[in-house]
């Protein structure tokens, strides 16, 4: 029996590939010459670097960068060969700021492009960007800036760091880009499909988890559209509003392509090429619940293995009353890990996790199993 | 396809009957067409009576006896057709006192033979009697007086409740007891194989957690040896010593066929009608550990399964690490039914536990099902 694993993180518990490994040694208990194929798995947030780093075979890299309000932070992304995995979250994410710091007027993406640069410097030329719970609304103004672009006032002078200097941009320079940008390819991470501007726009959707007020909201729409027009770019474009319009630099100034973060992640993974040979698809994440089949990483499993008409079992630490829903997407059957009336902390615990997700793997492949014969 | 389902109480939580019909509603789910046979399972302990009565059409009696230290107690007992179910503990069980009351020289099993005058009034002819649980150490005398029995000292007199009048009966009159026993059939539900005496017979092994000090265990073997050899009965036969030495007086003195609890309520439900025809046999219990495999009734389910070759899966509120080995012992497969991290008191909740035990068992047959195609 062959068996392609490819399980989530357990948020604040197992790593994909702890996970992933947890199970494949319970498939091993219950079919000892069963081959598993452990591979990482993340939908592009958070756990993505660690995931992809980890179970590539490639090495995670500390940097510091300008943070979202300014403050120097240090960032981790992964390197695998020639590709740089990163979060964007890592040098601009919304946890990284709090109190009056949270003012999406003044927070930059210039981290994130500091990032980039490291990673260039380090030779990397492929990039694949998770661009979840971002801190900024300034359309990526500050990225683009620590890359070299201009964006500059009607003095000529560089505007300043924030989504609210962005009504001043006049002119856009693009020929001080670091030159290896142009042999640079970039796969975008991103689940929402909103425009630069409008009501469904980066600003009216995301500002206000930013910290923005309704007034803030109308400057910071205003300046995005002026952005947007002075860059002859297109705003609407599907993506563009995503991490406070980062999107929207990535795709008009790098030309990045946007994808879903668990599409990315399989194909990054190559998980395909072990699913097509798989008797067994198994997948999973920390939590199964109704709002997995949105695009989370196990459903993404589940669609690649019934292309190829593959099986599907998920594991996850706690299912939700709603979860029976993934059963309609792709997952025919999924148990919780949970083994007794036990604490969050136990349950988290890495020991008793990765315990419970060999024992409940086993389990489940007995019963798999016993169908068969 | 057809599902054959006995699953015993998840004590503090869901009956026989109520976890029976939850596992059969997860079964239609996973498999609308199937035909689901829901019998009630139990052990000869706690909860055999409410499984029997509910599960097989019956109906349950309450009637006030004398307790193990004297006081009158209220005994539930069921009556299924001529058929009486019982469990001694309702008229002697360790629970009905504590303190001084705790004596094991005084204890008696007088309400348990009030018990079975009481059903033989109503017309019951066959005994079904768990014996676990006991307060008492009186090898029946309590009950054999209730029944008619004469129990006599030198001076003609009977003696006194509790073990130790044994020392002093001298003869024993049996021609006073009750008519209808002649023609009474008991069935005793019993894991155990002690000795009447001895250091594995009742009063050395079981004495001590009833509250008999080392002497009182000295008096109480003694007397217990002395009462075998007046009433010519055989002291060393295996489950002699069950229930302070009931057993001896329900062989010695009725006739009575001492036989595993388990297989005894599956002989009376006739599940083994239901596993012939079975595709799948569905047990479990509250709790899951290697303890199970010591003639607990989920292990009696899946030994008859296995007459069959069947396949079996079992679920409960929790397991333990240990409990794997349930897997050797024809439980293909197990399921704890808990969901998320939660307390004991909503996990014991019963429309909680019914609702996760039906979810749960609707993952696992589609588990079981998607190996099958």
């Amino acid at each position: 029996m062959k068996v392609a694993i490819a399980i989530d993180s357990f948020k604040g518990s197992l790593g994909s590939i702890e996970a992933g490994n947890a199970a494949a040694e319970g498939v091993l208990r219950a079919a000892p010459g069963a081959e598993c194929a452990v591979r990482p798995l993340a939908d592009g947030g958070e756990g993505t670097v660690e995931a992809l780093a980890s179970g590539l075979g490639g090495k995670l890299r500390e940097v510091e960068v300008t943070g979202p309000a300014g403050k120097r932070v240090v960032a981790v992304y992964g390197i695998v060969g020639e590709t740089a995995v990163m979060e964007m979250a890592q040098a601009a994410g919304i946890t990284l700021v709090s109190g009056a710091d949270r003012n999406p007027l003044r927070t930059t993406t210039r981290g994130v492009g500091e990032m980039i640069m490291d990673a260039i410097g380090r030779g990397c030329r492929r990039f694949v960007v998770g661009i979840g719970g971002s801190a900024t609304n300034d359309a990526g103004a500050g990225m683009l800036q620590a890359l070299g672009f201009g964006l500059l006032d009607a003095a000529g002078n560089a505007i300043a760091p924030g989504g609210a200097a962005l009504s001043s941009v006049s002119r856009i320079v693009r020929d001080g880009a670091h030159p290896a940008l142009k042999e640079c390819v970039f796969r975008i991470a991103c689940d929402v499909t909103n425009p630069l501007c409008g009501e469904r726009g980066a600003s009216a959707v995301y500002g206000p988890q930013k910290g923005a007020t309704p007034e803030m909201v109308a400057a910071l729409d205003a300046a995005l559209a002026h952005f947007a027009a002075v860059s002859s770019g297109d705003p609407d474009w599907p993506g563009s509003g995503a991490a406070g319009g980062l999107g929207f630099a990535f795709r008009e100034f790098l030309g990045a392509e946007l994808k879903s973060g668990a599409e990315i992640v399989l194909e990054e993974t190559r998980f395909e090429e072990v699913v097509r040979d798989a008797d067994l698809v198994i997948t999973g994440e920390g939590r199964l619940d109704s709002q997995t089949v949105m695009g989370k990483a196990p459903v993404g499993v589940a669609r690649m293995a019934k292309k190829y008409g593959k099986k599907v079992l998920a594991f996850s630490g706690c299912v939700t009353r709603d979860a029976g829903i993934v059963n309609r997407h792709g997952i025919d059957a999924f148990f919780p890990i949970l083994r007794e009336v036990t604490t969050l902390e136990e349950a988290l615990d890495k020991g008793n996790a990765a315990a419970n997700l060999a024992a409940t793997t086993e389990q489940a492949v007995r019963c798999f199993l016993l169908g068969a014969h």
